[in-house]
């Protein structure tokens, strides 16, 4: 079942790698069937190596329960499911430890829209979750990190925002697609990379909030003139 | 038309993945033919993947108007326009949004010349745009971001300093060909690396203006030495 | 003899190049076969190039005496006995300089664990040894290397941590296999480039415990569930 | 003639590129046959894409004619001349504008002696030039940077420290023969990055002197017991 969504979800799994935002097995990407209510993802801690579309696993956007697969769907499951059932427009999810998005997860900080390589893509700065309590750490933990993520976004628009910082952890990112989640990922760690180099140079800096809204909208506006 | 001038452009573009300057579709080259003042330019938003030289834009220098070419020409061309309209020297034109020179584009400071490196490129220090005003970045922006960049290089040659930093955005090279755009933006990102781990170590820098008139001229003055 | 172990321990040798952590000589891995007390660890400065399971040399747990092979042991080799034999448990040892791990060993401080990165591997902060002294130096200084690092360790789960930065001097990891230790000398260096940007950006940096707690356990605690 | 230091003089540049210490034309490499007094050396601003031994150029050691080749050498061969004549060990020279390296050029500071990779090759801090006078400069530019290295070589033993930053320019290094200068290129780039990280960790780093002399004797001291 689902033939074509494992084939992409697959791919997008391999792109990580082929951007070099994964080593090893610490990252994933899962997509949805929004009519039959089902999510496809990645395996736990399986290897990139090998991987095959028949491998992945397909699991109920509702109950979270494994509907077809061999393997243990990633252990990031229940984030990436809370996400889906939260913000109804995405249709694909990334999770890894890409370093300099993982870097300022681990600062607590948002990374602030200070140019237009972000603004392109992101219409604010990319936020970074509160820390988690005693009882979301110790409770369903994975769920709650989902949630922290949903209550970080409350009166922001996810798609004009298609990425979070999940306080000392890492990136998660999403799209229409999988594909566009993974582009939004390599677009994100690329951005964390620059606003590094452009905070230790100096870290006092803004920018005109009228560029944002034009770079952003020249892309994503109702007036869009980027691209063919 | 412009057979062999939309393969230099196109050879051109394809030198900023191989240089490693541009990922995804953010970066584009042109080229102009000055007697017939045309200007060959990448299409907007497409993938390097596959790009070929007939998918090149012509369009006029004047007006802007596509000549030739079925897809849209990159949505910066505006500002490779004014650049050629106003430094007639220039073949090639060149916008990446290349890690180190977006990142010192970011701070809204000016790369300083503290470095031979620096030096046997460019003569003054790599200069930063103004902020764009309401007015501009409301109206024709790409071409005010031309404009801010001619208004930046007021009483300087362009020759000699064949580049700037556009505020919160990123960087710009030219060179009397395309090729020669490209090998100038592969030397601006590596003298704003260095210029990145220089300050990071030691904020308080300068160079002697003797060593920079010195390794500018070896290089680009009447007395040239360097090279074959 | 120990022909399979000959062969992981190559094998490992040139992981370590195939994920950059090694330039030239710089870098050796061991591993034990515990019931004949018998290591089995990389010539001494020989190149990576064309290394073969039988320039593997094999040395006395107990004395260091070479029991097998034409070609010195790693002058590091009296460092992988002594935490052979401090350490039951491990299986594999690994020593390299890689940029960022040995780049922390040269500030003389610990990397604080403050991601989850960090927790899926190692349980504390990454110890950095205490200078040696003037005896130890002058006298069996790669044996006093180990004796520092078990100084180091005392109270601690060296099976929980498995590393450890060697003060001015660089990383040494390990693991049950030497494939797992080389395993770790990548989380290690990855940390590290991680904590480096981190710390950059803001100097005052923790993390919530119970999170350390949370992602160590889910993947190396007795109900871990991460994996298949 | 030379035909067998040709071709080292040749690999060994071409090692730079492979070491990715140089891009474009920015490096050179040198080697002397000092019983006849030549010198061979890369020509001036030649690509290394198709470099070929019979491109070399063959020059006096004493006056800096060249002998025989129809390119002109590298510009910077008066500087290479003059480490030759006054370093009668040296067998082979290299200058690259590589990243760190140039960096620390350009802080105008010596690189510390603050880790056992930097102890293993180079006994004393990497030294950084003093700022040339305008006589200098203006003078026999490339002869006066070998002087002003040799002057800040006085009392220093130039084969336990065979490199130096030229202030605002970047590194020479030297060795044995072309093959081990280049080898010292590589080491000092990465000494150079590893201390650029570390000190910005923490600006106030020093190492215990009995480990300098430890590890550069272990490997280059009367007793050294380091490789096979």
């Amino acid at each position: 079942m689902l033939e074509q969504l494992k084939k992409k979800v697959c791919e997008a799994n391999l792109e990580l790698v082929a951007h070099g935002l994964v080593i090893f097995t610490w990252g994933n990407v899962s997509g949805i069937d929004r009519e039959r209510g089902l999510v496809v993802i990645k395996p736990s801690g399986v290897s990139y190596d090998n991987m095959k579309p028949e491998d992945m696993v397909v699991v109920d956007l509702a109950t979270g329960k494994v509907v077809e697969g061999s393997l243990k769907p990633s252990s990031d499951t229940p984030t990436h499911l809370a996400l889906y059932r939260a913000f109804p427009e995405i249709g694909g999810v990334v999770h890894t430890h890409s370093t300099f998005a993982t870097a300022w997860a681990q600062t607590g900080n948002p990374i602030p829209n200070i140019g237009t390589t972000h603004a392109d893509y992101f219409h604010e700065a990319i936020p970074c979750t509160r820390s988690m309590t005693e009882q979301e750490v110790k409770g369903d933990y994975e769920l709650e990190t989902g949630n922290v993520i949903i209550e970080t976004f409350e009166g922001m628009n996810p798609m004009h925002t298609p990425g979070v910082l999940v306080n000392n952890h890492g990136p998660f990112t999403w799209g229409k697609t999988p594909h566009e989640a993974v582009h939004n990922a390599v677009v994100l760690e690329q951005v964390a990379k620059m606003a590094f180099v452009a905070f230790t140079l100096n870290p006092q800096l803004t920018m005109n909030p009228l560029l944002v809204e034009k770079h952003f909208n020249r892309k994503h506006g109702p007036n869009a003139y980027y691209g063919q």
